[in-house]
């Protein structure tokens, strides 16, 4: 099994990381293929970063050429809906993935996630996804993307406090890390602070394989019947960075 | 691994079908013992059986030595919320097994199920789980649960219709089946009517199996709080039929 | 008329504070047959002891001879949907009477019940029958429900406390008290805080002389159906404590 | 104890309909006093007739010595919310009391109400109430408010063909009549439909009943606050028509 | 084009102050006629309020020769939807006005209102106008409607604080000001929280403007429809105060 | 004041009708500038050419001078939020525009769209905006876009069934036409039908002058917060086709 991870953004230490975290949960014989665009945003905060990145998302989607499922490694879960209209693989966001998990495993959860910026769009994808009642509170911790592969900011601390304050005022029982780049903090989350906390990236993986395993495919009527042949890129598609084995 | 998957209904067929189809989507190495209460109702049909069939369903969890996941094979996820209490290890029912996964693959999905009296209890966990924005429409068949036992009934048919009124009337994307007793029936029903047909036995067995490798608990704060020591059962809870390998 | 009172759970004592209110609420000529269940959890807290109950509730309302209404009287509504299957006769949850009659006299109101495990299952309750728009908050008050029956603990203080944050945090109208064994704490708390105070017990005495009076009865058809006479019990019902003049 | 019936419009035989129906299901030593304004609209139809037929009902609740509890018997449940500010005493519509009813007998309902205009006026009901989840749909029969007065109409022909449909097309399992012209209708169309048809005005009465003797009052904090004294009216409101003993 | 401005209440200087921001931010060419009925509550205040001027409120639109739209000028929208059957021009409430225009220009809005005897009616019209998920809070600031009137007191602090609180905790991203007498505050709250200020008025103004110029019509079908002939008033409905041009 | 209309597919035709639209409906001395892109889908339909118009659709409204709005005319609202982050300029999506304005006409719309697939994407929209619950259904007329260009094709009347469908069926008391290429049609099937049909384009160039004159703009904190200049593109713009005086 072939699986596409994509990073939105263009920073390539974020792609290795979320490989990394991506290969830690894979099955054995899972290949992990992790691409990144080379043309737009460093990080994915907002609205219009979202919209700029998508170019680059479906590019390597339509460039890639096999895999037996696609994770798009942003909380936004950008361009998921267009994604699952140009394969018709299963394609998983990290945000819904989270979320899905999350709702298994407890009453109701907080999203924790980097700017303020950011949270509305989460909190359209919760109503989106029909999961938004399942959410106590979308926050923010005030930690920018980029600040997250620095070991001298203060992220951990802000973080840290923004699930205290999930705990004790939503009266949350999970915690959803709202950003590829806390991918590998979620160990360490859940012992201190004594209730699952959630990354994405693994979360998304392991849907991803049980998904292919069941063979499912994204439905061909209605929403994301497939994109007519006509529209699809022929420009060739190389301009993709890519990390990894695949 | 091992997966307790417990029928909630008397029925042993009906578990050997479930078990069956548990064991051809698991994963190698992934151990699926099966089992059903002896005493409680044949079939879960509405309400009442739901609540009779309990006590049945917290004996199994309570005297199963050791597992690492649990799929309750019923429709209506009997028992869900209270086998969170009992166990921290993942519980997935397979009704929110079939809807988390048609959420992601696409737009809204329609549920088929058995009898009239069991739409209601389907569309409360709908709101509960909060995926009833995603579902077109919970639908009847009028096929009794035992009657899919029954080679020569005319179930097919009844279900056949059903899913065809989903498509054109509900504009539904996929299709989730609605009980465990048609577990066997999704491959030919998604090249039949040429749209994503769900089984939830299978899909929870997956959801099971990546809760566990992730390793996801219930949270411990909150509506799952574990059951005080106080008020579990002394009493020997040997009256379940075993099945399979476990 | 004749009205069976449940409470669900195992302690006699609370039954018979909950039949005195009763009784002290009925009208004239209106016959209060209150039980409990010999054996099951000693009090209702969260959806285990939900489950554990089930058995105890089902067998009192199939063997007691004949009665006009049914409340159950444990503030999860504990086999509510079950009851309406088991009997035509009309069934009140002492939840839902209190949530009721509230929002008739409150454009909002606030629920202060026991222990913070309870909360998640309330907050079902709400979404299934609709009103959770009219509620402002459940609060817990972290007052275990046996500790209501000890006249030396703080269960008051604490309760007070929660009212007090629902007026000047929640902005609630009124107040329901979310325990059978708060229900005689109304009248003080009522003054005390200066809006209305709900008690379940009464509202749902009142209720189902109501409907016992209108004649309603649950409907025939979808989800309340009569359970098939084949899966009614056929085993003596006897273990099952009566309390009061029935 | 003794209940203020307000008919908001001008019909007195309609009144005296309504009057009827109250007494009947009254209990043994209530009185029920019915009025109606004397100027304003002969039917409530749509919003506008609502809004001219509030100063009346008003005048009348401000102008009636002494009551324990008031009947809105209008459909639309017209002035409901003024009305509570107007007095402390439960103030019930009949629309409102036959959706709670028919809650706590059925899974969902329908409303069969008169024409089309009514429709949006309930369905905003619904929403506020918050039972808007609990009805499946309001269905209007093309039949006036004052040919329910006319022996000679098809009316009842056209309130049978929404009720059938209401059950083959929205899987209803209960009706709720939507006018209070349509109160002697419920007991056959019981019968004959085989599920509970309820009428708003037999319901609000018995909730009246049960409400006074909880000693229950409307909330003196927040939307229904009592109506300062300077704003109350201090002309003469001798213009009401008075029915019956009161 | 012509706009016929209600105030509700009966206050002329607010009358005078609601036309001054009305003919502010009217297009050239446009008139303003702003009219209070001459009986009725000084101001609007909660529900009973609202019923007791919409018997003004329809006298004005009935007895005004001609206009091409209507602004209800109270931020109750009292008797929008009546008034919506008694004319086919464009009817708009300050208070929708000021939600819509405030959900196209950010996420999320609170509400800074008068009394917290207000709130329930602006939370039960959001709701109504589907908005209520776009708004993060209605607030009150304990401020009545006619000390808005009166420079010595200290109304401006009250809302100040108000307009804080949802940008800190509501994390409002626009403020709606809940009143008509707060029209001349925009420019300066704007300023002072550095966040849009929205004042219903005149985006009352602007949208009458626009929706005149589309040539919309209410619709003739439905809960709209035309008032008949025969409930229209043929009394003489001078008693209206006219202030303007009109 | 000068309005930017931005078609986001690249057909220059439809464009020209888009502006034809717009210069029809603008107040004297208002310039609209219309404009798309040159590389990009043809059409927009469904979420794939959604995402693959974005780059274009943001690059125009960085590139173009000045302008006082925007309208996004493509009925899917596409990049509308980016948008909101790259000015502080009002933009309107002609899609949130027709719902705006039905919803203040009617008590439910119905929208009549192109082609299946489109709907999800509407109905997500709905659901963003809050207007979800006014909508009565998305219905799709089986036209394409490019369809509606055909004098030939039987555009018109598979759009009129779906009116009528609407009104018999959805009880909907006015219509909004789905696509910026109907844009020439309201004026025939409001008269053909009987009830208020609304275009989207016309609608927006109103609200947005409604807005460039009332001084509103996008909120600067949270989701539309300004996108920071080291994100704005600095590589030259001039790929798009502008079309009109500006």
């Amino acid at each position: 099994m072939r699986i596409l991870v994509i990073n939105p953004n263009t920073t390539a230490s974020m792609t290795e990381k979320i490989a990394a975290s991506a290969r830690r949960i894979a099955s054995p014989g899972v290949e992990i293929v992790a691409r990144n665009p080379t043309h737009g945003p460093a990080s994915i905060e907002g609205y219009y970063d979202e919209a700029m990145c998508l170019q680059g998302v479906m590019d390597i989607i339509h460039g890639t050429p096999a895999f037996d499922a696609v994770v798009i490694a942003c909380f936004d879960d950008t361009g998921l809906d267009a994604a699952r209209c140009l394969t018709d693989r299963p394609v998983v966001g990290i945000g819904e993935a989270g979320f899905h998990m999350a709702s298994m495993i407890s009453n109701k959860f907080s999203v924790v996630t980097t700017l303020a910026r950011s949270v509305p769009a989460l909190e359209h994808n919760l109503h989106r996804y029909g999961l938004w009642a399942r959410c106590a509170r979308v926050r923010s911790s005030g930690v920018a993307v980029l600040e997250l592969e620095d070991p001298a900011s203060d992220a951990s601390a802000r973080i840290n406090e923004q699930i205290r304050l999930a705990i004790t005022e939503d009266h949350a029982e999970a915690i959803v890390l709202g950003c590829a780049g806390m991918t590998d903090l979620t160990d360490r989350l859940t012992a201190q602070h004594g209730l699952p906390v959630l990354d994405g990236v693994s979360c998304a993986v392991t849907l991803c394989e049980a998904m292919a395993r069941l063979g499912l495919r994204n439905s061909p009527v209605g929403g994301y019947a497939p994109v007519p042949a006509a529209k699809l890129p022929n420009r060739p598609v190389a301009d993709t960075a890519r990390i990894g084995r695949g």
